[in-house]
């Protein structure tokens, strides 16, 4: 485990909780999907604060090496003064996360630590994946003190532990992190009596869930919704070019995905014949997919939520009232309001709630048991 | 007609439709109720906007009286220089809305632009209601130079219009202004399968609500609501106390309302044996009420909404999903997506949306469709 390499904590020269809480606004700038959010603050020996950073999703910097960089950045300009009274090895990096050891499409930040030569390392949530794990056990035996947060800070360890704690049990489980597109009425219809339905959102909500799927490694549809609306699923840019990174289309379902359906499209495209959700995301994890977004129909929408397996809610309310027709979310077996699925509305990255268009956009995730916090910060 | 007391336009020192839109900001800055929003600015013969004024709700000063009261503020603390070479006569008045003509809570706003000697009056819709028109008429035979807004400037005068356009057709039809509290689960439900309801919003949400209720004149429940939950409908400050005005409590429906029923409280209550939304407004119109609150439950609102007889909507959302039970809003006889009902997020007074402890609150008016925006224009 990685807390065995962990060293006693000492004088620091600056309040854990304090600089904690700074990293972890930095880490709620992030976005949600693929890699936690994740934010480091570096303070050097006299306590001042010297560099930020935070991650930005997968495929970007750990939010480490983000600090580092500013950090290089500022002195290159001038901007920050580093005399040779302030060595790196008087400072501190205070990470809400233990620093990865594990070479992805980025450096482990174990080794940009190390290179950088930091003395201290602080996090507050120890890394319970398989693959980027030990980054504080290595660093501890080259030499820097290595404090884990949960002892030392723990209103911050848990803080930490909650911002992540769907990432976390998603990697536990194996399973991809999975955001759902919800777009409804105010009544919570997405197609009326009749059956019509498009379009209940405006543009600007429509261009809005292009800029979430363009963040997702893949698009997951019912059968359903291939036969009724055969939708392209393509990540498109609000002048309707295709966005750079096209996530795989997913039809989940027994029935056979009619010939020529558009999404099939350039062949990067799957079908799983499955109703059931953990099946469809344990095929996607096989196929190295990390992250993926659910956007319909109801009834898949409806069989995600009843097991639990929804991480993220995208959700667009359009401001009509139907008063009938088809109803957003489907049964998930909940009779009485205490077994309700609790989720908090969501501010990381692009906020909990906004105008979009005609619409407003909500962000929620689940709301974190205590119990799996607990958990979260027991390892 | 007011209008027949219009002058020739003249050159004004000043660009209408600018100085009319900060006239429309400030009208935004109130709430909706027994009173339409207006706001005014006063510019000098330079064209500098000495004063902005807005009106704040039944019982507090018009737009025009806030603007003259501010103006006089500004001169006596030294803020403003007002020379004799900047006489009232050379100055415009911009009101959103023809001034009143009418002794009511407050004096005649008439009279109160006669009496500061303001030389012209540009407004931007006329006044229709029987109690308060006329004020545009009677303001030119007093030799003051009275422009409508509609033919200077047709932008200003239809987004004016637009503003106020459910308060003008509540006023038509001789009935109250009407707000509907909804509150309920992201999948737009009011109970669980079992019929537990309580409580799906947050104490932050029912602090909000009671804040709204203590605008109202009257609070309107069904007869479901009171045997289900006997409420007391008094408006409450978080402290607990009682708000300074308390609304009328309103019953609709066949049932008695049970003896001792907790709303009957202190006699401020009526009991309206009808379940037609029109017959209660207008029994509430016949005791002088012109603010009415509908707090449900579901058979209530949907009645309201099926009529299309509400004006606001203060929408409280939880972060929670059912996916079974209840629905707040129930048939409304609508079948096809075209024709739902259709609102506007509406950002007037508190705002169009906002965190509200655990929750969300959003804020909706009846968007307004062209032709009885045309129909206002022409008045
Ligand atoms: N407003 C929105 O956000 C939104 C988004 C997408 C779609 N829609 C609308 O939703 C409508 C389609 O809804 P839908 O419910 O028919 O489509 P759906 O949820 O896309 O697909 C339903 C079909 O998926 C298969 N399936 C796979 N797993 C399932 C499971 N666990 N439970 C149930 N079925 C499962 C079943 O077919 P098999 O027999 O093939 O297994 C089922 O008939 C369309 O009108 C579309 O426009 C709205
Ligand atoms: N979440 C919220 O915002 C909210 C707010 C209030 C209440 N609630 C919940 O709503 C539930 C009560 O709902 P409800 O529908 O039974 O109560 P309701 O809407 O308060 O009252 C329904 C009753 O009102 C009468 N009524 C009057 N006009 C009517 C009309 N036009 N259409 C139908 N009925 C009319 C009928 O009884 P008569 O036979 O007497 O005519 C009917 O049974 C309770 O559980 C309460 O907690 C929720």
């Amino acid at each position: 485990m990685s807390r065995s390499g962990d060293q006693p904590v000492g004088a620091l020269p600056f309040d854990v909780e304090d600089v904690g809480a700074r990293a972890l606004a930095a880490a709620r700038l992030g976005v949600r999907g693929a890699n936690p959010l994740v934010g480091a603050v570096i303070v050097d020996a006299a306590g001042r604060r010297i560099a930020v950073g935070h991650h930005r999703g997968a495929g970007t910097p750990h939010a480490e090496a983000d600090a580092l960089a500013n950090l290089r950045a500022d002195v290159e300009s001038g901007r920050l003064d580093i005399t040779d009274a302030n060595p790196p090895g008087a400072w501190t990096m205070v990470v809400t996360l233990e620093p990865c050891h594990h070479t992805g499409r980025t450096g482990p930040c174990s080794h940009a630590i190390r290179d950088a030569g930091i003395g201290t390392v602080v996090y507050a949530v120890a890394d319970s994946t398989d693959t980027a794990s030990g980054g504080a056990a290595w660093l501890a035996a080259q030499g820097h003190r290595v404090i884990a947060g949960s002892a030392l800070a723990p209103e911050w360890s848990r803080a930490a532990a909650q911002l992540n704690h769907r990432w976390f049990s998603a990697r536990a489980a194996g399973r991809p992190f999975t955001t759902l597109h919800l777009a409804q009425t105010l009544d919570g219809r997405i197609a009326a009596a009749d059956g019509t339905s498009q379009w209940i959102t405006s543009t600007a909500s429509r261009h809005h869930s292009h800029r979430v799927r363009a963040r997702a490694e893949a698009i997951i549809v019912g059968s359903g919704t291939v036969a009724a609306d055969n939708p392209r699923l393509t990540a498109r840019l609000p002048d309707g070019s295709a966005a750079p990174r096209t996530p795989l289309r997913v039809v989940m379902g027994h029935r056979d995905v009619p010939e020529g359906a558009a999404l099939v499209g350039d062949g990067h495209y799957r079908h799983v014949r499955s109703r059931d959700p953990r099946a469809v995301l344990a095929e996607l994890a096989s196929v190295g997919i990390d992250h993926a977004m659910i956007e319909g129909g109801a009834s898949i929408a409806t069989a995600f939520l009843r097991e639990d397996l929804v991480d993220e809610i995208w959700l667009y309310q359009a401001p009509l009232v139907l008063g009938s027709g088809r109803g957003a979310v489907g049964d998930l077996g909940i009779d009485t309001l205490s077994a309700a699925r609790r989720f908090e509305y969501d501010d990381v990255g692009d906020g909990a709630l906004a105008r979009c268009g005609d619409d407003v956009v909500l962000h929620l995730t689940p709301r974190a048991a205590d119990h799996d916090t607990d958990t979260l910060m027991r390892r």
